[in-house]
């Protein structure tokens, strides 16, 4: 069955998928997107990615696309049509078609909506989380407001490319030797006490709905976490690192450039944080 | 005449112009632009655009979309096709249509290119060029990287339209109260002695093709010049100030924020410029 997909009103078939070149998403990087699961048929951490959306539209001043109840539904359609159980839905709004111009289109300009759907196993990553993944460190050079969820994401994937080069995962972005975050991830250590460390939240990270989750999980299982920047020598000085991701969950990180993260391997610490998480996806408790 | 386009090998009508939402321009903002004049039918700093769309993909590793003697053609046909004799030619190119992962897509994945043209008058700024524009200061919050024309634009484009609803033409870019560049210009200004400041290339500003005209201009003219940074402060204080750009010219400036600049008119060092700068630009001498 051909992929269907969600555009500006309309389901088509992925292939047919398009949108005008005066799109300002394509002409000028305005829009922003979420990424959201399915899992056994119920979206997951849903409250979330929609309050994070309308929390990116608001701060670009961008007017929503249809209401949330409005959203929902056309989300859930598109599921439906695409006979999907486990699922990962991609949402892009941006700020609609108009002619070529920095500012604004004229008030009343109806913003561009699209929506894909493709299957998603919540397993999918047992194999990788088993190894556990390298990342590399990369300059952060990203914009100012990485904290709104924008499709201004060329400089991520410049570091993405250079870890995937590098023969690694992710690209740690660091600033002034401070991690802030993957390249599409949030980043943790845990330093010899067991103590889990990730960035605060602010204009310097992308406050991830899997890291939120996540601090859920620790609180749960009574870690203790201290939300803090930590420096790239703290992390290859570290007893294990993570990441962090919607479609990644939580995944062990084995090295940092090249330095070994503990013995090397998924530390205990990581894979039961992932566990937990695994849990309370499906619904259950640890 | 419906306004034709050129996307990915076909020429269209501008309504039907469209790209997949799949294109890495939609999703990853992983794309890069030009804009070109054609002024009483011949390409205006032709050499200058193609050299660093060149350097633009070169930067990002990403091929170009076709030859330059290919390229070149197809902006002649799609001028043809628009029968237009003084012109202005948007070039974009991206990483080309793959499932969505921040890493570049798979070897051999054809670079999208999508080409529009649109009538241009080269005397059409010269009202607003007598009367001069205000501009406002905005933070630079720009990524790292300004010195590529990507279309990573979400930045230039809040800082345009916070111009805009402060009732200014432009936003100067400020960097620890240096003004690096507008958001879609270059910014000079002139100072006491009558020397004409404006910031060096680098990776701070995006090196404009009207700005390198116009410095050949000022030094055709015998004007003396100084690329340096400069301050706000020195901003504010300056005898004249002005913008360049491709769709501007030479633009007057009279007013930064609240300060007026000299009389709050504009000046002869700027008018003078402008009127080489078109002289120039007709095949013509100073």
């Amino acid at each position: 069955m051909a992929q269907i997909a969600y555009v500006n009103g309309r389901y088509v078939p992925l292939r047919d998928a398009n949108v005008h070149i005066e799109d300002r998403g394509y002409q000028f990087a305005d829009g922003i997107y979420e990424v959201c699961l399915v899992i056994d048929g119920a979206f997951w951490d849903l409250e979330g990615h929609l309050a994070r959306m309308e929390r990116s539209l608001g701060e670009l001043d961008m007017p929503a696309p249809m209401s949330r109840a409005a959203l929902l539904q056309t989300m859930k359609e598109l599921i439906r049509r695409n006979r999907l159980r486990d699922a990962l839905v991609y949402i892009q709004a941006t700020r609609g078609v108009a002619a070529r111009n920095h500012v604004f289109p004229p008030e009343g300009t109806p913003g561009g909506l699209v929506m894909t759907a493709k299957r998603f196993d919540l397993d999918g990553s047992d194999a990788i989380a088993e190894t556990g993944v390298r990342v590399i460190s990369h300059p952060d050079i990203r914009w100012g407001r990485v904290d709104i969820k924008s499709v201004s994401l060329l400089p991520n994937v410049l570091a993405k490319q250079a870890a995937k080069e590098a023969g690694a995962a992710e690209a740690w972005l660091t600033c002034d030797d401070v991690v802030t975050e993957g390249s599409s991830s949030n980043a943790w250590i845990v330093d010899s006490d067991g103590t889990l460390i990730t960035h605060p939240k602010g204009n310097h990270i992308l406050g991830g709905i899997t890291r939120e989750t996540a601090l859920a999980c620790a609180a749960e299982l009574q870690m203790r976490v201290e939300e803090r920047p930590f420096t790239l020598v703290e992390a290859r000085a570290a007893a294990e690192a993570f990441i962090t991701s919607a479609t990644n969950l939580v995944t062990p990180v084995i090295a940092v450039d090249d330095a070994a993260i503990g013995d090397g391997k998924p530390g205990p610490v990581s894979r039961r944080l992932r566990e937990a998480y695994k849990l309370r996806a499906r619904g259950l408790r640890a």
